[in-house]
């Protein structure tokens, strides 16, 4: 078999037809969207789905400790470890057809055509569908946190979507809260990890580009930063004895802009808290949440260092409130990634993931890598979310190529 | 008698005293602040408390159907219309001990004097207590807006302070809610109305200035404004692609400020509701409250047509929530204040009233003016209000010189 015989044998229709199958697994009627929450019983059946999937092309497969279910394609030689492709099953509440979905029946395309060639590969090949990515839950990217490792004490005690905790949830969903730590995985233990994802953002849509080659997710920092003034009658006080604090405010949420802008990042004020917050009281105190994502910590060090001053100089408080470090695709699966690409004839452009991803925490593991592909008009988690089978099928080829290609570079 | 005579037997110890043994009555001893809410069991207290004190002059006393109490004091000329003088007892919760409060018992210090001296004036004069001066229901003011005749349907079904109906609320203080229109007097039933009031501002603290001589209350219009962007993933949506709504809010609240400081008006933005308002979400939409407060009609025009000039053009919806018109001041009534002041040797200056208050609706029926002694700090509305002794005296004085000299004026 040549890689363009095993091209030809990859079932395009086959994997559009498995996204309309899970597409009605936890669909809310009412708004057209997903609605498989972390562990519930959507989420879990629709798991069951893609698992028998797995089962038919006779893979083995395994649930861990964390609910992330792994199938394995077995290699010719039996001692390197698997290269996985991955994605998720979850979704946040009313969210699209193709968000997780089509990184995991994606992957299983790739298997199947192998499997239906006879071919094996070098390495085994893994289909990891992770649980809980979706931040419904602790902050997101649970499964993949849990097999890299990354334990929290008070983990098990934080409230999930229902407002129940972890440990309860996980109780409801057949696992045992006090055994998740054994999802852990070994340093080396994946040769590889590959995730096919849609961009959630509208660049490759926008340019009329049919992959994005990931170069790595960006880190995001949060800070809360509170203006103070003080609050007084607004029909008494004249405007010279003010001290309003959303005069210091709003200039601030076009600071962020500007500094995002000028350092080649995003950066957002997404949320406004005004107190009193009453109609005829003089603002108080303003708090603002900032949030900026980039893929260079220096860049985003001297980003924050330029916010922190411009708090600091109207006598702001610039309280750090979150810090995920960016993470970096290794080159040789973004080379990979790309000659795919050039093998299959399509365009595609290197950019960074803005949204975070399982391969955050699996790159503690192994190399990483990931392919986009279109989101019509940028718009993610929403039932409107959409990417045109053409695209859908090419993610699914680019995969498969990458996957021929990383067994024998990895 | 001479007037300076009148001004030697004006006990401001008593005025004084009596201010204290009202500040007992509702106190809240967690905040020090004052609780009679508009007819609840403590403003009831308050108000009985002074009735007895009116009537300890002999005064005759009557409540009329919307709970406002009326004292007499007979002049020597029975066809002649009574001045009034009043102010209200009930307060906003955990509000001073002399916003309103002072007003009420200046007047019967001024009528205690005359009582004393035993002098009758041409005019009767009226000591009126208001109920329900406080926006703790239907808006404030509601005493003297039934008194000028203005009632408004569904004014029954608004709801108070304790979550409960207009209705409800008057029943329980022993008032028909069915007959709330008789509380309704003629123009012309008054010859004059003239309050004493703390500023509630800080210009007259701050300038060493004893009195202020009110021109008039501004007027107050309330817009919301909504301003319109596309909420996206704060993480995959590049800064150029973003159509952020705080980003068209933001200079707005600096316009509002520049607006009114142009204008030598006041303009506020107390209120900023953000959605989603979640911290990774652009911001899709925001809703401002903006209210510009001024003296003159035609200023407060042209600040509105900027205003909304400058909301339209970054496609912001402009509406209008709420217009309350200037109501000024009688010129006659002014400067028998200014004179009382130059004849006690008080420095005074005219100055508008930033906030709401009763003669806004008996300017209905009489030519109206106030008068305005300092607040510290211009703290209002809080347990920390505050007016100095010598000044709640020298108010007391003036409204007493004032009522002298209108007299023989209107």
């Amino acid at each position: 078999m040549t890689i363009n015989s095993l091209q030809a044998m990859f079932d395009g229709e086959q994997l559009l037809a498995d996204l309309e199958v899970l597409a009605q697994i936890g669909v809310d009627e009412t708004t057209g969207g997903m609605v498989r929450l972390a562990y519930g019983a959507a989420d879990r059946a629709g798991r069951a789905w893609v698992r028998g999937e797995m089962e038919k092309l006779g893979l083995a497969v395994t649930e861990d400790a964390a609910g992330n279910t792994i199938a394995l394609y077995p290699g010719t030689e039996p001692d390197l470890p698997p290269i996985a492709l991955a994605s998720h099953t979850d979704t946040v509440p009313h969210g699209g057809k193709y968000d997780g979905a089509l990184g995991v029946l994606a992957a299983l395309a790739a298997v199947r055509t192998l499997h239906a060639a006879g071919v094996r590969l070098r390495h085994p090949v893994a289909i990891i569908n992770f649980a809980a990515e979706e931040a419904t839950m602790a902050g997101g990217t649970m499964g993949s946190r849990l097999m890299a490792g990354n334990y929290d004490v008070g983990l098990l005690q934080r409230l999930g979507w229902n407002g129940r905790s972890l440990a309860d949830i996980l109780r409801e969903a057949g696992l045992d809260p006090n055994r998740i730590t054994e999802a852990a995985r070994p340093v080396g233990s994946l040769a590889a990890y590959v995730e096919l994802h849609v961009e959630q953002g509208g660049l490759l849509a926008e340019t009329k580009t049919a992959v994005g080659v990931v170069s790595g997710i960006v880190g995001i920092r949060r800070y809360q930063v509170v203006f103070l003034g003080y609050a007084n009658h607004a029909g008494t006080t004249p405007m010279a004895s003010r001290r309003d604090a959303l005069w210091l405010a709003a200039p601030y949420v076009l600071q962020v802009r500007d500094v995002a802008v000028a350092h080649g990042i995003v950066g957002t004020v997404g949320e406004v808290t005004v107190s009193p917050g009453v109609a005829n009281v003089i603002p108080g105190r303003v708090e603002l949440s900032v949030e900026i994502r980039g893929l260079e910590t220096a860049v985003l060090d001297a980003a924050e260092t330029e916010l922190r001053l411009a708090a600091e100089a109207v006598g702001a408080e610039f309280d750090f409130v979150e810090d995920k470090e960016p993470v970096l695709a290794d080159p040789r699966i973004m080379e990979a990634i790309a000659a795919s690409c050039r093998a299959l004839g399509l365009l595609h452009r290197v950019m960074p993931s803005g949204a975070g991803h399982d391969g955050m925490n699996i790159v503690q593991l192994c190399p990483i890598g990931m392919i986009f592909v279109p989101s019509e008009g940028g718009i993610s988690h929403s039932p409107d979310e959409y990417t045109v089978p053409e695209d859908n099928v090419n993610g699914g080829r680019v995969l498969l190529e990458t996957l021929l290609r990383l067994d024998g570079v990895v």
